[in-house]
């Protein structure tokens, strides 16, 4: 028999990751928001219209598979945002220290 | 053997319609961009950039289906587009006499 690796969460920690989830979404949607804004203001030609559509069909779909927040997958999907500039590590504070340290270490990868 | 209904169209009438299907096409994508600059007006939560999201998706759909410009679907498509007043009737004038008459009847169906 095999040792189970997955990582353990308590309720606390669980808490403390939807809120850090949360606040990168709304970051992110946030951003999005200001660009289609920017977007807006440069429609001229019909094909801009289909170049919107793309671009939040793409924006819908990457950020569909980013938010995972199953046990199994929090410390990656902490690890990409804070990678890419949607969380701050501090914001993390709360988790296990060796939760903190794999996310680091996650984000350098 | 059975006689072709096809409907045969001039050079010149196939001009006519294509200019008629430009006009009606600008004219649907331009209140498009009407709406959408209205809705991205009163964006606020995450939500509503998807609602945009699925509002451009089911125009596109539905666009991309409506301009079907071959000869065998041009009187429909010509009819359909003065349905939803996207053309008026006046602006296919140089059609033979026959294929107006059917516009107008299909546009009462």
């Amino acid at each position: 028999m095999t040792q189970s690796t997955e990582v353990q969460w308590s309720n606390e920690e669980r808490g403390i990751a939807e809120t850090a989830l949360k606040k990168a979404y709304d970051r992110e949607v946030k951003t999005l928001m200001e660009g289609i804004r920017k977007q807006i203001s440069l429609l001229s030609v019909p094909d801009d219209v289909w170049q919107l559509h793309d671009l939040l069909s793409a924006k819908r779909h990457d950020i569909d598979g980013k938010y995972d927040h199953r046990e199994a997958s929090l410390l990656f999907t902490l690890s990409r945002l804070v990678k890419d500039g949607l969380l701050e590590v501090s914001e993390l504070e709360g988790l296990a220290a060796d939760k903190q340290a794999k996310v680091k270490i996650l984000t350098r990868m």
